[in-house]
């Protein structure tokens, strides 16, 4: 596959709320994935255990996500801008998180992942 | 200034419709812009007459300016995600385009851009 079929598969399945499927299709087993804080969690098991626990607090109303876009000087990379529309259990506030992703893809797989947002997510 | 700082004063003209403003105050004399394709600009001088080139074309009718987000592995960095609703002259078709930007900021001046985008912009 092209860095843009890995691209438009990950991007059509986050749209269908698939988002654990792309962990288990997409994912390296050796992804690198980095929060907004800097903190990196490796491993294709890690990384979806992390989501796990994101997910598990929350009330998942929606998503949202644009992209892929691309940039010819990191033609291994895409990134999409995602709007999650979330009620944390903890708190029952309804909030809208927005991030920008930008994915590194090598052999067909995305090995690295980070997060740029603000604040909690 | 702080990277925030920065990224807050970038975000704030540009939803003023100041974009200019932030390429003469924020950018560094020697920025380095690179569009979708990879191709690099140098220079502030020349990366101005790039959008002036751009806006030349275009009839302008908003933009929204998502972010400022951050990651801390990156800590100069900070991405936005822009729309733009334009119609270009040349075809008189109105459209919006889409676009992640990534900028780097060296002693609170922008000195690298790389925009994400699909097609043509």
């Amino acid at each position: 596959m092209s860095l843009r079929t890995v691209a438009s598969k990950f991007v059509e399945l986050c749209r269908q709320g698939k988002n654990f499927d792309v962990m288990h299709t997409l994912y390296a087993s050796n992804i690198v994935s980095v929060e907004g804080d800097g903190k990196e969690t490796v491993g294709q098991g890690p990384v979806i255990k992390k989501s796990e626990d994101w997910v598990a607090d929350k009330i998942f109303h929606g998503e949202t996500v644009a992209g892929p876009f691309f940039n010819g000087e990191t033609p291994d990379q895409f990134a999409v801008y995602f709007t999650l529309d979330v009620t944390p259990k903890s708190t029952g506030r309804r909030l809208t998180l927005e991030e920008v992703g930008v994915y590194t893809v090598k052999n067909d797989k995305i090995t690295r992942e980070q997060f740029f947002y603000d604040g909690d997510h």
